[in-house]
């Protein structure tokens, strides 16, 4: 097979449709959007995990895969500025499984749920002959002024992303060499992989700011994510890679496995932080508003300029990184 | 694995909350329904398809696949009365997936959409290490006033079925056995099975037709989803053997491959066609219209009482048959 995951959604938009006066937006961003009564919008989204893909439960506690599920799910809606709402689960479960592990997984996933707003309300169980495949959707809303898109980036826009790079990656690989809690500082790079917040809170007070120009999440890691969101908006993107949020913990987890931590921040999938792009003149301001609702720094990473792609600086090199990040496919 | 499917369900819709004011309805029908603007609901359904559980490559061409994958999620919308509007898809391709795959499958489920008046608004790829996964989310929309829920039945009702039944599990056994289209007689059969028809017209029919009480789709087989409408009202049903729309191609099969006719039609799943109560003095204008406006016949096959479970009345023999196939008592 030679198809990336790129080359598989956009085989699949080519073959879609529009048509639609509600259908604001189909395929191509965090969610599709559909225009519903009172200036609200409606915001879709659905992922799938899949058991040696997406997780391995030889580390995955039941209960933490449950919160994940919802997680990259609620991620999505936060990342067009939007509430979740509502939910509904599709679990294809192996022969064999243990009630146990469905009770932990429900529980997790509706902890998630609940503590992000959104109720759960229909699915599918069915059985699989493989692992377990476990498919998610997520209903939000928006008031359709506010929702922020990926093709909404504008030359001189600053990128922000909303906390470190790199730690989901790093937990992962901790996890893989079955090291677990070695260090008390890995916990918090295990616990980005196992747990990861969708940015929820945020990402309602960026999209009610007014000051963001384009925004989606970083599943897939910033080189790749970036680079989705700049063939959207029809620009290009230069990082600088000594603003990448790199935490202590994670360079010193990357010396310890001889790893390299720049890569974990620019190809490590799975962050779920905000990627963001504001009109200099509004950053400012911006970061005053995320300091003072919820004491979080948004950082700059870099600018968005004319052209294609996505270069990274690194002192004198200029290299050209779109894409670069995890892909299913290649 | 002991829990049976209800049984998960169950255990899931326990673990589930409600309280949202707009949420009309959560787990238990083929659609949750959420109250939208101008006396319109939502609609919203989701199932999976797993390959060698739900179908098999051997004999199910990768175009018929994609309409089937579309159909099993637009005939829940049309089992509440309901037009299909959005829907999303979900797929777990194993590597070295064929690209002529996915684009038959991908023609045949846009194909079906198309048909039923729903877009494709957005979805997920992803590898499978074990076989194809497909999940599918369609959402829809009815007059709040006009839908149909499996808890609306009543006793006195007739039950009454939109089609000859055991069609898809004839079609099946044929495949299975490799027999493929050796009689012209069993194309409509293998037809039933590979390429189901949603009842996407005659769903909206009854639903304006204000006659009909409990309605939803046959997904599992008569007896396993009568079982089901009884639970969802707190009554029971009585099916006259007699009065079940055998077609004389079923019965042809039958004979020829050594099963049993009724059997099929009880216990065999997959018919997609619509399951609906009425009250007894609605029955006759309702299968007027019916006639009118499709040229078709919507069959009585027995009767709503009070009590519980689903008992089959066949010459002297009162056979309880709730969520189980025939073959079970005989």
């Amino acid at each position: 097979m030679s198809l990336s995951e790129k080359g598989i959604i956009d085989r699949i938009r080519r073959h879609s449709q529009s048509g639609s006066a509600e259908l604001l937006l189909g395929i191509g961003d965090d969610c599709a959007v559909i225009k519903r009564g009172r200036g609200l919008v409606e915001l879709v989204t659905t992922d799938t995990l899949v058991e040696k893909v997406h997780f391995d439960l030889a580390w995955h506690p039941p209960e933490l895969l449950g919160r994940k599920a919802a997680a990259v799910n609620l991620s999505d809606v936060a990342a067009m500025g939007g509430r979740s709402r509502y939910c509904l689960l599709s679990l294809a479960l192996p022969l064999g499984f243990a009630e146990s592990w469905l009770d932990q997984f429900m529980a997790g996933f509706l902890a998630a749920l609940t503590e992000h707003g959104a109720l759960l309300i229909g699915g599918d169980t069915v059985k699989s002959v493989g692992g377990y495949v476990i498919s998610v959707t997520v209903m939000g809303e928006a008031p359709e002024a506010e929702i922020l898109l990926r093709s909404a980036a504008r030359p001189g826009d600053l990128i922000m992303v909303s906390g470190p790079l790199g730690n989901a990656a790093a937990g992962l690989e901790i996890c893989r060499r079955g090291l677990g809690c070695e260090k008390d500082s890995w916990r918090q790079l295990i616990a980005a992989h196992l747990d990861p917040t969708p940015e929820t809170v945020l990402g309602r007070i960026l999209a009610e700011s007014g000051l963001v120009n384009g925004m989606m999440d970083l599943s897939d890691g910033l080189a790749t994510d970036l680079a989705h969101l700049c063939c959207e908006s029809g620009v290009a993107a230069e990082i600088d890679g000594g603003l990448l949020p790199i935490a202590d913990n994670l360079r010193d987890a990357a010396e310890a496995l001889g790893c390299e931590p720049m890569s974990w921040a620019l190809s490590g999938g799975e962050d779920y932080r905000l990627l963001l792009t504001v009109p200099a003149v509004n950053s400012e301001k911006l970061q005053e508003i995320v300091r003072r609702e919820l004491g979080r720094e948004i950082v700059p990473v870099g600018r968005i300029v004319n052209g294609k792609g996505v270069v990274l600086i690194d002192g004198a090199k200029r290299l050209d990184i779109s894409y670069h990040g995890y892909d299913h496919f290649i």
